[in-house]
This record gives C-alpha cells, sequence and structure tokens, in this order.
C-alpha cells in the first residue's frame, strides 16, 4: 500500500472523503447565544426528556446521529461504524447514546480534541475501504462535565474569568465516501494527528493555557509537513481556547514567524456572546467544536465563504483523579483539513 | 479505494501487517500464575517506582512501549502514531503514560475490549497507508481500578465468587507492514468490530455475564460474513468472559448450533490460577488480554503450535456513576484475526 504520508505527521487521503450530512444539537444557553439560528435543534432545558444529566448527554447524541442521518437521507443500516466519545468517565455519554443503533463502535477519548480526532479515523476508515460510511460524534453537558471535572453545580462556586464554559451539545457528521454530483461538497482531505503537549501548567480552571502549546504543535507540524504558509487556509479554527487560548496561541506561533492573527479564530469564541452570556473565557467541551463545525463552519464553507478551513479540536487531558493527585494538565490537539468544492 | 469489507461487519485487510515486536509488563501476583515466567518484567510490588497507582500504571505502559521497541530493535521515532487505552476515568494512565514518547496519539475506550480496539485500528493505519508502523497499547492496574469501579482496597470488602481480579498489567504491540523474512511471524488479517450489546444485566459484580453477549455477537458475525467455522481457528481467546462468562458464551454460541467448546478459552481464565490464587471468576482488565496476548498467545502462534486464532477482547462499558444511576452493564468485543506464517 502506497504511503499516504506527507513529512513526519500529516496524512493526506488518496480520495479525500465527503462529510455527506451533519447535525447539531444543543441547549438552552447556546440556543440563545450568537449561532443560535444555526443548530437544528435547541433543547427547552437541560435535561432532554431524561432523569439525569448523564442521560441527557446521551439522549443529544443519539438525537444528533438520527438528525444528521435524516437530513442526509441515509439509513442507519448504512452506516459501517461510529467513532464517538465524550468528556465522562468511561464515556457512558456515548456507550448509553448509542447503544440503540447495533452499529459497530470504536470509543475514543481525546479530550475536547474528540471531534477531530473521531472525524480523522472515520476518515482513514473510509479512504481505506473500510467502511463505506462512518459516523462521528461527540457531546458534553454543562451539569455533566461541572459535576466530574470541578463542583458540583448546587455548590454555586465562584468561577474565575479564565475558566470556560461547558457546551451542552452534540454534533454528528456522515462521512462517505466522495462522489461528483455538480453540488458543492466539503471533503477531508488531510489530517495532522496530535501528540501530548505538557507545559506542566496545574491550574484546570484556565484551559485555554494547558491547550494552546498543543494547537501550535499540530498546527506547525502541518505547515512544515506540507510546506503550506498559514495562507492557505481562510480561516484557521481551534476546538476550544477561548479568548485566553487564542492569545497564547498566536503568540506562540508569532515566536515562529507565523502569523495566524488573521485567519483564526475559536468554537469556544464564536459560540457565546462573552458581553451578555457571562462565560468568561468561552466555551469548552467536545461538543463545542462538533456543533460550531455543524451549525456554522460547514453552512460557509457550503455558501462558498470560505473554500480551505483548518480544523482543529483541542483538549486538555486531566481527570479529576489526575489533578487531584497534583498532575499537570496536558494538551492534544488533532487537525483536521476541510476543502470545499464540487 | 476498493472496499476492505467482508459482509456487514467484517474488514480483510489487503495486505495483512505483521505485528513486529511485543512486550508483557505485570504486577506480582500475575507473576505468580501459571504464566508468570512469559512475561518481560514482574514488578516487584504495585507501585513500580511511583506514588500512586495511577501512576504506577503510567509507568507500566511507558515501560511496555519502550520494552517492545528494545525487542523489535525499533527506534521510537519511527513509530507514526499510538493507539491507546486505559479503564480510568480520562484515561490518565495513557496521558501521562505516553506524553514522552512525542508520539501522535489517538485515545481509544472499550473498557476491557481496549486492546482488540487499538489493534484493529492500529492494523487499519497500517494496511490502509497512514502509518508505517504503529502502536498499540493498553493498561489495567487491581488497585486504580478497583477504586474506580468498586471500592477502596483499605475497606477490605468481601467479594462475591463471580467477581474477576482486575490485572495488573500493560501489554504493547508494535504493527507494521509485512515484509517476508523466512522466519515465522503473526499478521493480523481481518477485524470484526463490536457492537454495544445490553442484556440488561445490572450486577457490575458479574461482568462476565455482563459481556459474553457481546463475544457471541462479534463471533457470529465473523463466521456469518467469512462463511468460516469455528473449526477454522486453532483458539477463540477472548479477553476477559472467566469462568463464568466462558459458560455463558459457549452456551450463547450452542444455541446457533456453533460448538466452540474445544477451541475457546480466555485471557482471564489463564492468566491466574484458581485454585491458590483466590481469584474467583478470573482475571478482567484491558491489561488482562494484552499480556495473555503478547506473553501466552504470541510465542505459542510464533512455535507452531497455533496458526490461526480469533483474539477477541470484551469490554463492560460502565461507570461508576452509570453504575449508580441505575444503568445496566452494556458489553462490547472487538474481534482480530491472527494468523501465523512466513
Amino acid at each position: 500500500m502506497k504511503q499516504q504520508r506527507i513529512g513526519k505527521r500529516t496524512i493526506r487521503f488518496r480520495c479525500p472523503p465527503s462529510i455527506l450530512a451533519w447535525s447539531g444539537i444543543v441547549g438552552q444557553k447556546e440556543g440563545e447565544g450568537p449561532l443560535g439560528s444555526c443548530f437544528d435543534r435547541v433543547g427547552q432545558d437541560a435535561m432532554f426528556g431524561e432523569k439525569t444529566w448523564e442521560a441527557a448527554e446521551s439522549a443529544m447524541q443519539k438525537e444528533a446521529i438520527e438528525t444528521a442521518l435524516k437530513k442526509g437521507n441515509i439509513r442507519k443500516e448504512d452506516i459501517d461504524c461510529i467513532f464517538a466519545g465524550d468528556l465522562l468517565g468511561q464515556l457512558i455519554a456515548t456507550s448509553f447514546g448509542l447503544a440503540d443503533f447495533s452499529i459497530p463502535l470504536f470509543g475514543v477519548y481525546g479530550a475536547c480534541s474528540t471531534m477531530g480526532e473521531s472525524m480523522g479515523l472515520a476518515a482513514m476508515a473510509v479512504d481505506g475501504g473500510y467502511a463505506q460510511k462512518a459516523a462521528a460524534v461527540t457531546s458534553s453537558h454543562f451539569a455533566s462535565a461541572e459535576k466530574t471535572f470541578r463542583f458540583p453545580l448546587d455548590y454555586g462556586n465562584q468561577r474565575p474569568l479564565s475558566a470556560t464554559w461547558t457546551v451542552t451539545g452534540s454534533g454528528a457528521v456522515i462521512i462517505g465516501e466522495y462522489h461528483p454530483s455538480g453540488q458543492r461538497q466539503v471533503r477531508i482531505t488531510a489530517m495532522t494527528a496530535g501528540r501530548i503537549v505538557d507545559y506542566g501548567i496545574k491550574d484546570s480552571m484556565n484551559m485555554g493555557a494547558c491547550m494552546a502549546p498543543a494547537a501550535a504543535d499540530t498546527l506547525t507540524a502541518y505547515l512544515n509537513d506540507t510546506g503550506e504558509d498559514a495562507e492557505s487556509f481562510d480561516k484557521i479554527i481551534t476546538g476550544d481556547l477561548g479568548y485566553i487560548g487564542q492569545k497564547i496561541l498566536i503568540d506562540l506561533m508569532r515566536k515562529k514567524n507565523i502569523d495566524i492573527s488573521l485567519q483564526h479564530t475559536d468554537c469556544g469564541i464564536e459560540i457565546y456572546d462573552k458581553e451578555t452570556q457571562d462565560t468568561h473565557a468561552g466555551g469548552s467541551g467536545c461538543g463545542c467544536s462538533a456543533v460550531t463545525l455543524t451549525s456554522w463552519i460547514l453552512p460557509r464553507m457550503l455558501s462558498g465563504e470560505w473554500r480551505r478551513v483548518f480544523f482543529m479540536p483541542t483538549g486538555a487531558l486531566l481527570s479529576p483523579i489526575s489533578f487531584n493527585e497534583g498532575q499537570s494538565v496536558p494538551g492534544i490537539a488533532h487537525g483536521i483539513v476541510l476543502e470545499a468544492g464540487v
């Protein structure tokens, strides 16, 4: 098999798979934000008809896939496998959300970078001929994440300004073989997988700072591997660095003489209104990049506004146990190249 | 790209990748078991030189990869990516164990089925040309798992006879392109990815019963997809069904008129001596199948004793939260076909 690698870390797909269909399901707060009108559904409350936050998150994942299938007019029987994950211990939002589909499942975990990881692996599966159609789905839920990583909501604790707000939402994409249709479509042309980058930061209330070095590492690897400039992208969009992480990423890239200040934005910045929504440093969670991709990035690429986007979900690799045992918060970022064309 | 699928769920690799090198690192109890002399290293205690159980598990993962690289005379720079996971929330054993390698990482989670998932994805990456060499590694640790899923060890609680004993161990394999060498080698020729199977069992102290239906589902899918008989395998080896799960699996298969009683064994049965080690229903954990593969199955295949093995790690998809919220314990099993030859 001919190697599909460029440089040390980048994969170029031989027949770049298409994103055939997608969906974004979010909670009430996300519905009140700047992208509110873009989502497929905004929940009336945080429970999505369930009794626990975890079950609510599962319900969102299920609805995200069902909605994507419906919008794409694709039968669930035609999905060969699902790559999916969430932030909860042992991926329970995923397990209980996707069980009913009876579709082979690859559980993946890259913290908030999981949508990049799952889309990259799904693209590999399709491009390599191991699946005709594969789904990638991730979710996060403000309340289940706060309970897991910080404090139960009922404590009413104060959040520092550097903290991000975990997005309640689930985004799904269906990835399949490319067929020319005469219609504009978005394809996944390349991937640079992330590696763990640990600057030794221990502040779990400043995850933007923890993840920005990993984003700089992955973006630099892609540019070095391909010889491309940052200007070759209409947009470079990270997952959930927020305002603080964005500043650090731009600074780190500038030290390498790469200016991404014009191209860069971040899903965690776009999803909330900083002034009116009290979300401090921005949005986060593996639902954040997933729903911003499906409800904001992909539509803009289809409309012709952007042709080429470097989509790079970012993850902070901590657990309550590692944090309480005094470990640092390493970061990881998986980069995906999206290109629109007919 | 020509489809590499047979039937609904099985992938046949076009140029089956080789398992180039492997290792198994275990704790003291595993060293005292029937496979004790087979492991690359048996730790003197449960801490592996670290201060916490979680850090000890990370140390085992790191040593497992380092040992496999050394045994295979492979440089870490030649590993394009690692597929890895463990049982702990947010995969911290993996994140902190593998950070120093600076190798692109795909975190995966399939509970105790994770070694099957990671090996299948690594084989896909190599066979598809997305990696020349990829590593797959998983770990579990008795104490970190008990703390996570059951009771802290200091409680000294009683374990029912249906409970399994989480293996302290980490196994790694390096998967790469096949090159004829005149030497006997083991290749990964096919994979049947698991789907979630939930019989509604809620007893987390009887995980064999929770996982056996998933193992039956995956094995049946493979046999249906390929038209092969169970007899086409010298051995069918599940991950950690233990004695109770084995009986259920054999019964479930018999109902489909498939008798696997002669071929079947289970890593959780092989790794401990039931009579003398007080391990009740057998071993479990994603280290269980990993170290039994690398220290017992692969050597027997290389020696010529077995030519063809269906290796099927099994996972129970629960978390302490899902369990305490009254959810069932669904199972999943990923099947990998191993074939020895020159």
